[in-house]
């Protein structure tokens, strides 16, 4: 059996969570490759090999273009601060390896769309992680989409709201840097865009609107030196799809309340649909002629589900559908599937959020470019 | 004690609805006036004197003309189909009495702007039946977003979503006809526009997107004749308040599972609420600095509950936010008391549906005229 | 038309919500009995005249027995507190009259059997206030069951829950003295105990145990002199129906965060059923093959509901299952029909409750006596 | 750094779960001690192989024994069929190895019993599988009830219900064998059992009743030859606790609509708190004073979520609470922790369900002996 050395760099949130991930998919799908943790890489020396000791990573570094440049590395996962994702991508893509890249894709459109080109020209498996989109729940509600369950698409209604800058007094950090991809649009609202995109397909064109609530902040927790911001604090926008469906969506980091509210409700000529990633493993469906809405559960009827638990509400967690994310690039680089966000996607998820920034600051309709 | 004649037009779903409110009204709160109803008029003279003896109303007319002229009529009910309240508001306001016209206003903005002109002059109280305003609950928001409770207000998103016209074959109406006030956006998103004004004031631009799914329907019930529809069957806005907060709406009549979804979602600074009419007697809300979400369930320290019962969580219904509706406009009559909305709110919400119509033809952001 | 004439005792709480039903039940239905609100009874004649006038009611009366003797009164109508029940029932029994009584039927067991051997002998209709089960989602539960929708019933689990007494210094009351059927089972139980019976029928074995969790409450609120309780806070009962079927039930008054919490689960071989009356126009409803529960929200479909909107999700209040109990209890006098509580359904209710006393005090299964 | 060997014998659900677990416990926390995976068995040498290959164990063992005897494991981890538990566990602990044995702990109080004295004996750590118990949820309100924030217990109402064999179609399995510990009570009734007791300690006394609604199963799917049951499908108690608080608990694999609802409701003098494993990120709170309940999602402030994520609303899975669990056991075995259930709590679990079946057979109160 063909081996697969996965090469990680961070070992943040997202580095762990892709260290778990890599450990899971191996017990819980039986693979055509076999993986090998070859190699982590950290700035910190000392965090490198202590993470990679803990992780099961052979080699540790902490000059990434090592990792990348080891032969031992076929794959090259980026879980470092966004900025850094153009670099390292832009190398591993250079050396020929296959890059899953962290979202969002880069900092800049004119990034992505380097990204993009280089990534063809190289001709390689490509991966960004929207993971939500790897939802056992997430997969049957777009194939009730793509199988006309819902009849023709009338409009997708989303938002992503957490509430961690809803203090004004929290603090300034990246996020709240432009160019660091920072904003609630960048930060929460391309996790909607893509999944807007992955249910229902191309967006046209859009009108927007943004605000900066808290226009400064503290540099520091507690300090009383203020920063301006200029990101948005929430946006919220109409959405025409190329389908013919309609959309709103919002994306606010200033709602209390909420965690992790990725939400939406999909209606269609023949039932609605509808979803909340704070729960995850649950979908609410109406179907014409129908009462009421129905709780539906995730269980192992869903073949992402089967993979953790063959007894059904059992219930997946958020690091599950990461493992979800690794299967799916494992079954790509394998040559045996085609699931997941690639470079041309997550490009596209890019210009979409660009074209809401333009038609907010321009108070107008903008044409979306597709990819 | 002075004495108020009340005078109903109409005998359908709205007649009986203000039947039952105007026989409540007098057991659930100690009036300053008494009510005598004096007067009920429908075209068919059999069931205006059927209904007028079985709802207590003295006289009975087949001629609404009469009713309003009926010296015992002090207040004129309005309860018809939507292109007789211009008439008919118009020929009691000439007669000087005081109108209480159900929803919407009227059939067009010229009609709107007339029966204003027409109120101001004749300096009657006058009321638009917007009864879902007159929930406690929705008081007690209102007084949460005055008093500062929430803090800056940030957004309010609304939306109002049935299932009756989600049949591509049910079948053409009144409903369907835009020289009737038809249409969603019409029909159902005045209400929730007319909420949106009464929780968080003017609005000053619009921007919106309206789409009509099924562009036929069977003549009647049945019928293999099909007439053509321009009315919306979904319209979504995006708006601007003149509070600084932003605001999307959407209301569709096309959407499985719901029946009577005004639901609306406010967030401020401070905190965040929510809304659902489909559980009346709930609200929804997290303050900052609690962890979640908490129901808040009717009770008698709100005044409009403690009209009905001096048991919490016994929920009210329906019928009971129009008794309450009716409180307002007595008390509005005997000079004690500004709830409610009169004419000049009411060519408000038309003026601003108005604006979300032109915004979604020429598919740009549009200013809304304040009265 | 034949006219009934109504006699109501009490104007607290319950003497207003029978007063609203008594003036909205000709609005609601087409009565095949024309209503005439003939005397009101109240110990202080201020209030009675005041309130006679205020509601409708044609004479006042500061002495019931008067009341009662009126030749112009068929129904008397009971709303008085508990202990009031039993003279006032036989008296009115004793004249031949009709008698709607609020519930519970008696202050004791002795009482209540008395009462259903006078209204026997005086073969009269007798209603008792349980108006929950007038609720048309009730009722649709009921026909569910009957039907045999839910196959054969298996279990009934119920609770009636509030929080009335949960602050151990919330004062004594009547509420807390058993010889006025005090403690959380008489008070709150008793509504549950008849709700089980009505959707199952029959128990005929019990087994239970009782809590006193506060032993002391101030004599009134704020008072440092304190009251001993014997009645109790907490009840909770193991039931074997005779239709097979098995059942939990429990009652608390101290339970933080409830209001009205009425609630029960009926499972069956074919489905799945549950109720809150906090939220008391939907039912949750899970079918055999179906994959989870779906909301079923209250419409006109059900005939109850339509007597006061034609439009579904619009939400019935408490007062309007007072309304249809009210209509019950008409047409019952009118011969057209036999819904409702009668004293000897009444009488099985308290002969449930006091097993159940017998049971938690003895700590054993006791057999309940049917009527 | 001390490194453990883990032995795990079985490849089915548990297995893979235990597996999991296993792999994910040292990427998820920085541990005492180093694991190592040393054997695997399985009666199948292929499949045994094959797993130990994916999973990551050293070596891979058909005879249970043998795994039991190598010098390698340290850790017997049994996720057999029930009725192996007991000899694998003896074997175990006459080798001085640590145990860590899924639920139940036997099929017979006589075993469970013995193997109480066993590990006595032995002076190991041992350790049964009821997972649901390490939710940092759970814990939460273990500590919440033993902090006093929920004053005085009254009452704990639990219920464990799932779907699993409501249709009397379904065949015939070893869990309709009482010697295999089948069941709903010993089935899903003992993690309800278990999780009362965690949370409020010692049952002194039980009242109980039980069905078999289905008296004969299929011998297989589709077969038309049936096998009689004895087992119960639905049993139900009242429970009197050491610490002066009431229970009612009732188990069915017989009710439509759920898949895994182990739920229950604490009542307190100072608050009431709700959980449902359908939902096992959630809790329900509402304390003295508050209005209604609130919603709190599993978060990092909780350590058993933050080892998992630092964000919150991230979700957990079923599968993080194994790992949670072999996180208590690795702590236990380093001498750092005493979380979790040993086999003296585990045979008290199965003191209570034995004392819950007399009861239910005798119809009477029966007392629980202590462990």
């Amino acid at each position: 059996m063909r081996e697969l050395g996965i090469g990680l760099i961070g070992t943040g949130f997202m580095g762990r969570a892709h260290a778990l991930a890599f450990r899971n998919v191996s017990a819980a799908f039986e693979l055509p490759v076999s993986l090998r943790l070859a190699a982590l890489a950290d700035a910190d020396p000392q965090r490198a090999s202590q993470c990679a000791q803990a992780w099961g990573f052979a080699t540790a570094h902490s000059d990434w273009q090592k990792l990348i440049d080891d032969p031992a590395v076929n794959v090259v996962a980026i879980t470092t601060p966004n900025h850094l994702h153009f670099p390292m991508a832009m190398a591993a893509l250079a050396a020929g390896k296959a890059v899953y890249c962290e979202k969002p894709l880069a900092v800049s459109l004119e990034q992505a769309e380097q990204m993009h080109q280089a990534a063809k020209a190289a001709g390689v498996v490509t991966r960004v992680g929207y993971n939500y989109q790897h939802n056992p729940m997430i997969e049957w509600a777009r194939q009730m989409v793509r199988d006309g369950e819902l009849g023709q698409i009338i409009s997708f209604d989303g938002e992503f709201c957490e509430d961690f800058m809803a203090d004004g007094q929290a603090p300034w950090s990246w996020r709240c840097e432009a160019q660091h991809a920072g904003g609630a649009l960048a930060d929460l609202g391309s996790h909607l865009l893509a999944m807007a995109r992955y249910l229902l397909g191309d967006v046209q064109a859009v009108c927007a609107d943004s605000q900066t609530v808290h226009r400064q902040r503290p540099v520091q927790a507690g300090s009383a030196e203020l920063k301006p911001i200029v990101v948005d604090d929430h946006t919220q926008a109409l959405l025409r799809f190329a389908n013919g469906a309609r959309g709103t969506v919002s994306s606010s980091w200033l709602k209390h309340g909420y965690k992790n509210h990725l939400s939406f409700e999909i209606s269609g000529t023949l039932g609605t649909l509808k979803f909340d990633q704070e729960r995850l493993n649950e979908l609410q469906l109406c179907r014409a002629g129908q009462a009421g809405f129905q709780r539906l559960l995730a269980g192992p009827a869903l073949p992402g589900y089967a993979a953790f638990s063959p007894a059904p509400g059992h219930q997946l967690g958020y690091n599950e559908l990461k493992t979800l994310e690794v299967h799916a690039l494992i079954m790509a680089l394998a040559g045996e599937g085609q699931v997941g966000t690639d470079f041309a996607e997550a490009l596209a998820v890019e210009r979409l959020a660009a074209a809401i920034r333009v038609a907010a600051r321009e108070q107008r309709w903008v044409q979306v470019q597709s990819v």
